[in-house]
C-alpha cells in the first residue's frame, strides 16, 4: 500500500494571511480604533476571512495542498458572539455568508484557563482584544469549549497546561486520525 | 398650524462618516488593493455602513435629526450586485445584518448615462471602482434603476442631464412632501 507523507501543507493566521487581510488585522487588532462596534468588528473579520478563503485556502485545497490555520470561523463565534454578546445566529449567518460554507475537517482547541494563559503572552504591550482583560477572556473560552461541546467529531480539545511536547504529540495522534480517514 | 423649519439635518458619506469608516474608505478606494474580491469589497462596505449606522445614523435619529446619506444600502445591491455580478440575496442578508434593517424613508437618485458622467468627475485619477470604467458604470447605474422600478414609493428618480437648479427643485419638492407625510 503507497502512503504519501510527502504532503504539502499551507499555514496561515487569521486575520491575516495576505496584502489585504493584514491591513484589515491592523485595524482591528490598533488599540487606537477603540470606537469599532461590536458588530463592525464581526464584519471585518468576516471580510478578512472572506478574502483569505478565496485569495489562498480554496487555491491551496484545490491543488491539493493541506491548510493549516491560526484561528478560523470558530473564533466568530467564541469572541463577537460568547466575548461580546453579539447574537448567535446573526454570527453563524455571517460565517456562512464570508466562507461559503467551507469548514475545517478538523480544529484543534488548545485549551488554557485566561489566569494561565496571561502570563504566557509574548507581547509586552496588550492589542486591542487583550485589553479587555481576563473576564473577557474567559467568556471567549467559554464560547470555544461549548462549540467543542456541540461539534465532538470535528472540534478536539487538548489540554494546554501540559508539556509542549505533549500536546503536540495529542495534536500529531489527531491529525494522522484525520488524514488516514482520508486516504481511505 | 404651526410649522417647524428649524430642522436639525446631518450629512454623512458613505463609505465614510467616522473614523473607523473612513479608514474602511481608503482600502476600499485605494486603486493598489486591486486584488480584493467581490464578496471581501461587499463585506468591507457592510462593516463600514455597520460603524456609521451604529455610530452616527442611529444616535442622530434618536435624538430627532433628519439624517442626509450620500449612498447607503442600495448601492450595495447596484455595485455589487449588478456591477460585479455577486449573489443579490447574499447581498440582501448582508444589507440587513449591517443595518439592522434601519432603511431610509426616501431615496432620490440623481440618474445620469455614464457616457454623460464620466466629463463630470472632479478628480484627475480615477479611483479602484472608477477604473473600472463605462461598461460598469452602466451595469451599475441598471441596478440603481431596477431597485427604483421595484420600490417606487422609496426611490424617486429624477433626471440628472437637467440644470443643477432644477434637478434641486425636484429634490426639494420631495423632500416637502416627506416632511409633510412625517409632520400628519
Amino acid at each position: 500500500m503507497e502512503q504519501n507523507f510527502g504532503l504539502e501543507v499551507l499555514g496561515i493566521r487569521e486575520p491575516g494571511g495576505n496584502i489585504i487581510s493584514e491591513k484589515i488585522r491592523e485595524l482591528l487588532l490598533d488599540a487606537a480604533n477603540q470606537g469599532i462596534t461590536s458588530r463592525t468588528e464581526a464584519l471585518l473579520y468576516a471580510a478578512a476571512r472572506s478574502q483569505v478563503v478565496e485569495e489562498v485556502i480554496s487555491p491551496a485545497l484545490q491543488a491539493g495542498k493541506i491548510v493549516l490555520a491560526d484561528r478560523y470561523m470558530d473564533s466568530t463565534i467564541a469572541y463577537q458572539g460568547y466575548g461580546r454578546g453579539l447574537d448567535i445566529n446573526f454570527l453563524q449567518e455571517l460565517n456562512q455568508l464570508c466562507t461559503g460554507g467551507l469548514k475545517p475537517d478538523l480544529t484543534l482547541l488548545l485549551d488554557l484557563g485566561s489566569e494561565e494563559a496571561w502570563p504566557r503572552r509574548q507581547k509586552e504591550i496588550p492589542d486591542r482584544l487583550e485589553k479587555e482583560g481576563l473576564t473577557f477572556q474567559e467568556k471567549v473560552r467559554k464560547g470555544y469549549l461549548f462549540l467543542a461541546e456541540q461539534e465532538k467529531e470535528r472540534i478536539k480539545v487538548l489540554d494546554a497546561r501540559q508539556e509542549p511536547e505533549k500536546v503536540l504529540q495529542l495534536a500529531i495522534r489527531w491529525l494522522d486520525e484525520i488524514l488516514m480517514l482520508h486516504r481511505e
